[in-house]
């Protein structure tokens, strides 16, 4: 009875139990399991997907608190997370997807999900790349390195670039994309093996552990002796009062997250913004959501230098959908070396 | 014996004492009685001047500290003062200047300087206007206002804007400008009395006293229900936390001064940059000296506009150099209304 409309099977989910002010942990979401028929409801236009691969972004932990007129809608408490996936049609009733088809975009935190919101959804083509990619250098990580880098920080061969959280999702291509420009770029990072990650697999010109420098100030100083034309931003707090500190004359901050402060009920305060004036510099907040425009131009930028390993890619893959709540969890301490992805299925 | 030689005159001057890392008070300077002969001595290009205003400028604060590396270099303990001034020519052997001529630029807080820079000094052609207006609409402040709005905010007709210091030598003519281009501006300022002047003489189209404002966040929601724009920082500190909270999406900060915090030992924390992503805020610093190549292209415009009275321009005149201390300081007291000049002398 159910062969045509669709079997009904079991369907873990990750659920987001309530809003956290202060520091997530794992007993803030919790595996439940849940059954879910493989058709679209008939009066329904709709994707129904298996989710392969999910993806763990700093951003969702801003959906974990009950901001007001939050760029980022708060996530739905008892509901599963929602986030970027990669996943397989199981059945679609919208004509631009059809079963079998590959697509990543916005789906659920569980094993199976019913999209009814297709506008995110884009199907894979290139698929000689790992799929996981698309959650990474392919997808949304890729497209906020692309337009911070070249559309925010206006970078000119030669000048003095520090990224921060280099080792991270949109780190990691920063600094490559800074590299291959000509310029010179140092990252920071959490742990020695990433520090050299960045020096070795990433090939950036230097790098240090922020975490056994005492004195960040002294530290971006020992480095960029010159100072920095262009910072690119993923934490905030004490190391964006050191950078202001050190950046040249015009320089350019690109903001495109603040890690550190995403578990403290009260962020930082930044002491330095009247360096802002001193050395007139731009500091300028950006979302990937601005730069959906430039996605095919980057992929034709990036998809060649990829298979020319001109650029690499590095990530961190945890297994099985239960593994989501620590895979998101360790984002904020610095656990995943790379972009973190949790791998719930095979194709 | 002197006649050709010069005359040996008294010169009164306000000696600068130390560096001052918290509240900047009379004590730390003082008057002293020097003599000066008014003669360029003869193996010197310079321009020696009889001092008429002098300008009372909030980065002169700046310049009071022990600042390494500080885009202003500090002022030098024992010597007068120095800051713009306008000036009439004694002697010169300079060819450009000469006896009788009316200058603007770099002086000293004395009665009469021996220039020797030169370079920043103006002659002053236009004399159909206040002279101390080369201290503020025709001069530094002037010029600062033209920048700062036009080409950092790169405002457009019907924009939400928000000028703090409003009443102050910037705030008064970047408020102006706004509502000249067609925006909804409101200015916020420290006493009732700059207030009416911001709604009645400068026609912001509201403004408020923020000391009266025990929540700033509040007071910005109920002025801007659509949100800012546009926010020209003069002030830093708790104010900009609050304008961020109230900032529209690809809203622009232009920060021409922080002067809420130059006394301050340590400058207060920014908590709300976080925003600057969620509202891809751009935030930037900028200064006047960057921007002597639009001098001539501003006078063209503003002469005009404050002949026809389109534009008003309010300073605050203290009589007598003694009085320079105390109109200096009373700029962080916000006890100026309008700009802040110190007249020396009569032509």
């Amino acid at each position: 009875m159910e062969s045509d409309d669709g079997e009904v099977v079991s369907n873990k989910q990750v659920i987001f139990k309530d809003y956290v002010p202060g520091i997530l942990q794992e007993s803030d979401m919790y595996i439940t399991n849940s059954t879910i028929k493989l058709k679209v409801p008939s009066d329904t236009k709709a994707v129904l997907v298996k989710n392969l691969y999910l993806s763990c972004d700093p951003y969702m932990r801003i959906r974990m608190r009950s901001l007001q007129g939050s760029y980022f809608a708060p996530f739905n408490p008892g509901s599963p997370i929602t986030g970027r996936g990669v996943a397989k049609v199981v059945d679609s009733s919208h004509p631009d997807f059809k079963k079998g088809d590959l697509v990543y975009g916005m789906t659920g935190w569980e094993e199976y999900s019913l999209i009814a919101a297709t506008e995110s959804l884009f199907k894979i083509h290139d698929k000689d790349v790992p799929l996981s990619y698309y959650l990474g250098i392919l997808g949304m990580p890729g497209l906020t390195a692309y337009a911070g880098f070249y559309e925010i920080c206006s970078p000119k061969k030669g000048e003095y670039v520090f990224v921060s959280a280099a080792s991270g999702a949109v780190g990691q291509l920063v600094g490559q994309f800074a590299k291959l420009l000509g310029c010179y770029v140092v990252g920071s990072a959490g742990s020695k093996d990433k520090v050299d990650l960045l020096k070795n697999k990433f090939g950036f010109d230097d790098a240090f552990n922020y975490k056994e420098e005492p004195d960040l100030n002294a530290a971006l100083r020992r480095y960029f002796p010159e100072g920095i034309d262009i910072y690119f931003e993923n934490v905030g707090g004490k190391m964006l009062d050191a950078v202001l500190l050190n950046m040249r004359v015009h320089g350019r901050i690109s903001v495109c997250g603040m890690i550190s402060q995403y578990n403290l009920e009260q962020p930082e305060g930044v002491h330095n913004l009247m360096l802002l004036v001193m050395k007139r510099i731009r500091m300028e907040g950006f979302m990937v959501a601005d730069y959906t425009h430039l996605y095919s131009k980057y992929l034709e930028m990036v998809l060649p230098l990829i298979k020319e390993e001109k650029i690499v890619y590095v990530e961190d893959t945890a297994q099985g959908i239960e593994s989501g709540p620590s895979a998101l969890i360790g984002l904020f301490a610095g656990r995943n070396i790379g972009k973190q992805v949790v791998a719930v299925a095979s194709e």
